[in-house]
């Protein structure tokens, strides 16, 4: 739908579409923000009317409940000068008569000049927009990703004048379906921070995240059973319990031989508390770690900064409110200047540190694009994936990127899942083998013939045969 | 309600409260608001600020889903340097603690200066009309209209260089349930369009939007099988499939024996597709047209434009998006400058093209005006009329309007549902007769003590008897 | 959670929080900016585009649906020159995901001004006050009160040139689920109104509110059957019918021997119409007062002005709105300058008139704090205050007000509920004995160790015995 006259739009869909330098760049349009708010020589009346955005108009779309994302975006807007349109319930809009979210956001293209989306499923961000006309900014797609929350979270951090580089962070609770620990961990590795998983039982990283942040962010796992010395090629290095839920393994100081890896992590600068997301989870009364003065009182603790992208339910004490080592009500209050600034740098009202037109995110490996039409072989594997939404059928394209370096595994354009085994087929012989890059990607562009398919039965159901023997078989 | 020292206030509830002329200015003020926009030398935020409406209230009331309507309206609010508060959601409004709309739009008038409505009964919009101090503009009022949906239209046809005179607009799918399409086939006839119709089955146009078009729009029916030439005084012509669904007729060439009218119809200049109501039609899984690519390669749609309000379902192709006939997101595009310019000409602030107060709509036939209160005698007939909610029982008068060239048929104020057979009655004698203009209605005023019934049973249960004869029956 | 650094913030939780010169401050305010919109020498523009609040954002959160009151607060932050940002719906808001009160008003205190609430549980405001770091207004907290409702009612009465002192007020209705009534009614004993209750059936007056109308606001109850003369120390009288519903004793001049009080009443300047709550009350098909012109007919009504703060449901006919005494929409009318009034008092924008720090509001009798954490001992006794609703449990600290006056009453500091029995335990002694002011609260401060609880076996249960005999039975 892009107009190829125009300058590509830039969107904020993953924490991975801007670079560390553009990470950079908005905090310290943030930081100026922030300043003059609190600059008391400048009246409090000035300080709120900015007219950046004057006449400059945001749409919320919200297909899950928020209270916090959408109301921070929509002060944020009104506090640079611009105003805001809101579609909060997904019972009033218009798929509650049927539309697809890839007509929804063409049309709202016309009405505003940014649109900051929430939806249940992953990937919808990116759909989003490839269809609208203006910036789109994830606001919260399924379990994928949620940006915004990453650099209110980094900014907080930094604000805390901690420095990212060989920082100790501890994740807990839902490291599965946590949107907001997936785009967090993705920076965390790129500035190279250290990460301690402390996952709830059942709730460890995706399979995908944990492959991308050994294989492309150049993490090196550390089991707490069998650490060996970083590499000094290694930018990140992470620590996840060998069992799941074995957190004592890591509230104890014993974390194995290794005298180097132990000491490195004798102090955790930082424990990011998740909600448990009963909405999105079967078994609502599973065990689930709670954190509080009780568990913070080891001496590894005793300068850790602990934050929570709310809302939290009880994984949090409330008693621990009053500590000084709490920081998660000051990351909600970064929330309005940092969402000021992705904004402003969005709608290229930041000067020179708006988002450069064409310039691309942080993507460390070559990936070659394979599209086909919707109906047409194979499908993303992750049933929660937008191309599923029955309402986005016709427009879902089967989009996946193909990682050049190993050749075998595809992920999808839109929620980033993973496909490794597949076989590929020839529309011109009709047959159908192995996937082969060297065969099927020559000079790293998919032919125009080749249909990828999930298995070779599929691809027999779709009327192909194996190109060895048997091309009866296809009949 | 309307203070008597006050000028009336202007609404735009149906497309015929606006006469030729005003439309045009309408179109007139668009266009000025989209060249602003589009003028390169204009700098951005200087286009979109405009002080036109600066410290004026829009306030949106939706008491049906929406999203298109809604936000449109928003964002013309806010680009005319406006603001609007907003109702998006009838389970968080006043109704769900029973308030009648009479009564939430007299009192949101005191915090607005204009209403957008909503509503899913038909001629809610005219009794909201009647009761607020501030105008209301019909937002889509159940099955009855939406006029700013054709201004939308009719600009967009106006920007393809379209002369409505004898443009041949085939209206396909929901011709009975959709109020865009009531609203937009006036607006045709009015401007002198041939309308197609390709009603898909049972949903042809409802009896009373028929008999205006040939009876007060000076439309003449050509019947596929029994076509007769146009008459040198008709306004526009129409042709409508003699059988229910039988597209096939209107797709082929051959539409009858008279030469001027077959030729007339050699080329369709606009296909105009509508969503298929499922939430207003029982039979969920009935046929719907579909129109694509493929119903769209004979020469006759050669030139076709090819429209549709949106949101859509599965009623156009999603592959002929990419066709350049597919003008729909054109449509969509045009609903801010249209709507500014609506806005702007109801608060007075479009200067000379800002509607008259006093002045009328479109009004070719004399009517008389028939009022009683609502618990008196006749009522509308249309179950769907906003006049049977129960929650307008005290507000919704029986009001209807009586067309003097016939003299036998009212048409309601609020839905224009039309009414035929009918008794009156006299509060003086206690009697009722057949209704006879003359008698009841003299010099085109109706007698105070003339109250009308749907039947003599009815006449009688109110205890009313026969004129002639049998003074006894009414005890 | 206070910054002891910054002045007190100054909320409107309760109409006693402003002192009766505040309240005429707010008026003047009004007053003034209803001149300014009705002054035909300021163009409209200017008129309604003040720059009072330009730059400020007012947070609308409403857990329960509302159409004129949050309009009007967005209408009037609009007027003003600010703009807002609005959760509407609880269903698409935090509470959706088990996020509390408290933590939703500190989180959102980052990204408004202001903020207005409305929710179904009794003291919700008073909470939210606590927790939030900008001023609270509540927009009515279940049955408690609704006090920017009274101050629109108030200002009406003195546009009508009404002096509140000696004025006769009727009270129509459900007095005690309304939380109109109960800041209504503080207000009017406040300014030496008389009050005449006219309660349907079970729905008078709750004890605890005219136990503070006797014995705080120096009301003089007046029974129909056993009028007395007024003491000249009297601020207030009120008039109740000694038996419920017993509308009839009103409506007839017979009021009772003593000739001034019967003289006093003999004119009704006011009666205030309540709707009848169907979703508070259980029995949804009870007999309900119905005011018209009938019911007005008396002499004693010749002259009395009509209120309502709508919406209504069938409690007021629809036929009286014409009437010269119908002053209901005026009520309504006057909802934006009064709370744009209110807003520029709270955030200090209304120069002179701005509400002091620190100053406090209508505290007639001196009140002693009691505060334990939510699971120590006494908790208040109304199942619908705030206290008790489960997302707050970690919040909502056992707090009371001891009425030293009396000594054995505590009023629940959230929702102003009435407690009277109970005992008083010591945690150094492990010992309980009957409560007794001078023993567990000298000097007008709860020693650190005094634990009260709702009865013997309450304290029992928790581990303490009786003070004279009997230790053992603690075991």
């Amino acid at each position: 739908m892009t107009d190829a006259r125009q300058p590509a739009t830039r969107h904020l869909i993953s924490i991975n579409d801007l670079t560390n330098d553009e990470i950079e760049s908005v905090f310290e349009t943030a930081a100026s923000y922030l300043e003059a708010q609190r600059d008391p020589d400048v009246p409090h009346r000035i300080k709120h009317s900015s007219e950046t955005a004057r006449g400059r108009i945001l749409a919320s779309l919200f297909y899950e409940p928020s209270t916090r994302t959408r109301l921070s975006f929509e002060s944020a807007m009104l506090r640079l000068g611009g105003a805001s349109i809101t579609s909060a319930d997904p019972a009033t809009a218009s798929t509650a008569k049927g539309e697809s979210l890839a007509d929804s956001v063409r049309v709202i293209s016309n009405y505003a000049d940014l649109i900051v989306l929430r939806h249940p499923r992953d990937g919808a961000a990116r759909l989003a927009a490839k269809y609208a006309g203006v910036p789109v900014i994830n606001g919260g797609d399924g379990s994928h990703e949620h940006p915004t929350q990453t650099l209110c979270d980094l900014f907080t951090l930094r604000r805390e004048n901690r420095d990212l580089k060989g920082l100790n962070v501890a994740l807990s609770g839902d490291l599965r379906g946590s949107r907001t620990i997936h785009s967090f961990i993705y920076a965390l590795a790129r500035f190279n921070a250290n990460l301690i998983l402390m996952p709830a039982k059942g709730m460890g990283l995706p399979e995908h995240v944990d492959r991308r942040l050994r294989e492309e962010f150049r993490c090196v796992p550390a089991p707490t059973s069998d650490l060996k010395a970083a590499d000094a090629s290694v930018d990140a290095l992470y620590v996840t319990a060998d069992q799941p839920h074995q957190l004592s393994l890591l509230t104890e100081p014993d974390l194995g031989a290794p005298i180097d890896i132990a000491s490195k992590l004798a102090q955790v600068d930082v424990v990011y508390v998740t909600r448990f997301q009963k909405e999105r989870w079967k078994d609502k009364e599973q065990e689930y770690p709670k954190i509080g003065t009780n568990f913070l009182k080891a001496t590894k603790y005793s300068g850790t900064r602990v934050m929570h992208p709310l809302p939290r339910v009880d994984e949090l004490d409330v008693e621990f409110d009053a500590d000084p080592r709490a920081v998660y009500f000051q990351q909600a209050a970064y929330g309005v200047p940092v969402r000021m600034a992705i904004i402003a740098a969005l709608l290229g009202l930041a000067g020179e540190r708006s988002l450069k037109q064409h310039a691309g995110g942080f993507a460390p490996t070559k990936q070659v694009l394979y599209s086909r039409p919707p109906q047409t072989g194979l499908r993303c594997a992750n049933p929660n994936c937008i191309v599923h939404d029955p309402l986005e059928r016709h427009y879902a394209t089967n989009d996946f990127h193909l990682d050049m370096r190993h050749g075998s595994t595809l992920r999808c354009l839109y929620c980033e899942g993973e496909i490794d085994g597949f076989v590929a087929a020839d529309r011109q012989t009709r047959q159908f083998a192995g996937f082969d890059p060297a065969l099927h990607c020559p000079d790293e562009v998919f032919g125009d013939d080749v249909v990828l398919f999930a298995s070779e039965d599929d691809a027999r159901a779709a009327g192909f045969g194996p190109a060895a023997a048997g091309h009866g078989e296809a009949a």
